[in-house]
């Protein structure tokens, strides 16, 4: 059991979280306002939890002008990648263990 | 996205409630004491994690003296479990979503 805990990474244990990573790891670039739109959040909402991402070098970050308009996006870096991978192999042994009631 | 985020409950979005619900998911009544050590917990973390469980009605506790000893026992009520298995179902739409990158 421990060992499973250990495996959940503790800067992807949160549902808005997991929202962005899983967002992140079937979309290349992904901006800002859809991000929001996607996971119905405010913006100090998204930004709250976009920063322990960035700080671990999950995510990418790039800013951009389109026109005159500023466009923020994000997309998984490859260390994101694989930690998102392992945080997802210990939620589903997680999940597995979870249901062994049945 | 919007529909599988609202699926996940907040009251167990937290690794350690995680492990709190699946370890009383497959055993009938659990002491604080093995709970903590299976957790690698202390005290006042066990017990944080412990007291949104007992709120919302998704665990039972039971205080009994074993000859001079008292002794908390905790068990997952019919409401847990439903809760909890709404939850996993969640997690595990959330892990297939974020794997669909492979």
């Amino acid at each position: 059991m421990k060992e499973i805990l250990t495996q959940i990474n503790p800067v992807f244990d949160h549902r808005n979280r997991l929202g962005i990573m899983s967002i992140l790891a079937v979309n290349d670039w992904v901006e800002y306002n859809t991000l929001k739109e996607l996971l119905d959040l405010t913006d100090g909402n998204l930004a709250s939890h976009i920063k322990p991402l960035e700080a671990s070098e999950y995510i990418i970050v790039r800013k951009q002008f389109v026109g005159k308009r500023p466009q923020t996006t994000y997309a998984v870096s490859e260390t994101g990648k694989a930690a998102f991978r392992a945080h997802l192999d210990a939620l589903e042994a997680l999940v597995k263990m979870g249901r062994d009631d049945d």
